[in-house]
């Protein structure tokens, strides 16, 4: 998901554009494959399509696609890439589905035949539990259900993007690989793109974009987080007669009063927060046990590494203090369990990636803005793969809301886009 | 309820007793009693009654009487107070349930006539909630249910007193108010009690027993507690993109820091807790609220209030902490609700009542105990007006669990206790 910290590009900025391995100078690449009739074929192809586009993210979007549960929505897309016509379509061990259109080298079966491969991928996962009403209603342009913008668009344009390279019969020197991830959202933990780029196709993949939610946004800076839940246990017992014990509720106090005054960096914005705290049965008992849940985030992995050692010996301080202000009575153990691991990335605005995104968004006459945010290209971020996630199109609101709405209105201009960056990222 | 934290009376120290305003020395009193042919009388008839105590415990007993929802329970006592003969009997706007039966001096209708009052009594409320099965079974000599022996146990032996006090046609010089309480459990915060010495007989009590529970203790420190629910609040948000807003579980932190920290004196005993946290709804934003809920005790006025007052400086602090942390950002606010104030209070050893109730509990071959508790008397103990809790027979487990058990072996010799405490104190 994508914060709201934009950066408006000022045009200025794709003048200075190196060029990208294997393509054309980035600033100009935009631009200049309009002029090919192949591509303007697809980019009309594309526009023409557009009804169909929302009738497909609507009918994906009411196939429920719960956190660890998006098996059903997956055999959907299995079968919409078949009937795209894409090779080697298969689902790997995390759940991804994948699907090749090969370039002129071929396919990409090992690392030397068909590289540069591109990755194009959106998410299939909701942050809606199972039983959510998933229902789509329709009201003029806007579109209103649960994922309907994040991320039923990016999924309809991936397939979107498919058809009308078809349609244009546009011929890439690049293999690009469509892939539909699994467990973006939440404690998903971004376990579909890791397990892509850990396992499936490892060492692979040269350029990477996921399509993610709607607007027009170029998210280039991955903010990575460390999420900790924290335990602290002990006997408890009555609050009057076992008084002298150490108390759980009182251990997470003073590892929270240690950690409120920790110091983070402005830039590279760094954050922490305890999100969510609980424990104890009765107003007069000791309780047994005290839990937190803890958000750490950066878009830099050294700021990140240091706020998290910081925070784990908040934790230990504050559990020895509560043991030693009791000689340790009723002596309190603790545990850290890691909940959640999304690595922080930054794709530089100056590199060729950014640079292409940024050209063909102004191509197609749209105003780029450069964004943050928590996604899949996370991933390729922190591998030093070049990624971006790119919006979809159209206008959203309340995303990870069950009043989610999606504006159609010229929302092709997304779907044009998405070619466009396709077809420049496989040269 | 009692606390388990015993002292076990040395037989010496009854001989120390001062003697009682309107009465026989309290060292001899019990044993003197049982030389009057009425009082053995009543005496034989509290042990030949006891089959119908235990009934009358058991059917008081499936009567529902969660906190707050006493009143079916109240009906079926106010028709027993009627049968047994009582004067005056009625229900006060608290909706305790209140008789008397008359000392040679005449009904306690005034400050003047029948004085001394006594005022015995037990209570109907449970920690149970509504829709607990309250069906009490019955192996051998043992009963099971929710409340059995707290304070079903107390509430049969009251009705028994005024059973017995009839069949012996004994005549007390004091006129005896038999009550059964509302509201001493919980969050019912002792509100009978405080209604009955507040308003209903205001000023108009000389001495007080509460009969609760089972066992033979006599309960003459009252612990007295202050509790709060502590909530802590501010806007909340995105914990990346609203990151720099104060976060209300931090400043529940650090408040909790402070308080773990404070010093209290070991006697007379005090104590704090924080026995329940909460707040937030994701890990991944800063909450708009967190809360605790914290337990303070002590059986001295002054101590209680010195911690108290500590406790809402060390809230204050933590608040202003945070705040000060953000630069008044998110600025927070805090809300400090007293949800159990129940008053602590002492009835010396060496006071009349309690060397009386040593002496009737001695009289009868019974081992005395002086127990601390939070109960009923706390109200008039910090009133400075002679009171202390007994137990009213038989041996209990698992008081305020659903599967509390009563054995009712011998249990008259609880009856006979409290029948001769009862003409004891109203000489």
């Amino acid at each position: 998901m994508r914060f709201p910290r934009r950066i408006v590009v000022a045009a200025g900025l794709c003048a200075l554009a190196p060029s990208l391995a294997h393509a054309q100078a980035g600033g100009d690449i935009g631009a200049a494959l309009m002029q090919r009739a192949d591509v303007r074929a697809a980019l009309e192809s594309a526009r023409a399509d557009e009804p169909h586009v929302i009738e497909e993210q609507i009918r994906l979007c009411e196939i429920p696609a719960p956190p660890f549960k998006e098996a059903d929505r997956a055999r959907a897309y299995l079968d919409a890439f078949r009937g795209a016509g894409l090779r080697n379509v298969r689902v790997d061990k995390a759940g991804n589905v994948l699907g090749e259109r090969p370039g002129r080298a071929g396919p990409s079966t090992s690392l030397g035949a068909g590289r540069p491969n591109l990755v194009i991928s959106a998410h299939l996962d909701t942050v809606f539990p199972e039983g959510t009403d998933v229902h789509v209603t329709r009201e003029g342009t806007v579109l209103k259900g649960p994922g309907i913008g994040d991320d039923c668009r990016g999924l309809a344009v991936l397939l979107a993007v498919i058809r009308a390279l078809n349609k244009g019969s546009v011929q890439t020197p690049a293999t690009i690989t469509f892939v539909a991830t699994v467990g973006e959202e939440g404690l998903g933990d971004l376990r579909g793109v890791k397990a892509l780029f850990g396992e499936t196709l490892r060492g692979q993949i040269d350029r990477f974009v996921s399509i993610d939610g709607s607007g027009y946004g170029i998210t280039h800076r991955g903010v990575g987080s460390r999420r900790y839940r924290v335990t602290f246990k002990g006997p408890g017992g009555h609050s009057y007669s076992a008084f002298g014990l150490a108390n759980p509720a009182h251990a997470l106090g003073r590892a929270v009063a240690v950690l409120g005054d920790l110091q983070v960096p402005a830039e590279p914005k760094t954050t922490f927060a305890v999100g969510r705290i609980g424990g104890g049965t009765s107003v007069n008992a000791i309780p047994f046990e005290a839990w937190m849940e803890v958000d750490m985030r950066s878009v830099d992995a050294a700021a990140l590494h240091a706020l998290e050692a910081g925070f784990l010996k908040a934790v230990d301080e504050g559990t020895a203090a509560e043991n030693a202000r009791w000689n340790q009575n009723g002596r309190l153990t603790v545990e850290k369990q890691l909940v959640g691991d999304r690595p922080p990335g930054l794709t530089p605005v100056s590199s060729p990636i950014v640079e292409v995104a940024l050209s063909v968004t102004k191509a197609l006459g749209l105003a780029p803005t450069l964004d943050e945010g928590s996604t899949d290209a996370n991933t390729p971020m922190s591998l030093g793969i070049p990624a971006i996630t790119i919006d979809a199109g159209g206008q959203g609101t309340g995303a990870h809301a069950l009043e989610e709405t999606f504006d159609t209105q010229e929302s092709w201009k997304g779907t044009q886009r998405a070619l466009l960056l396709t077809i420049a990222l496989a040269q």
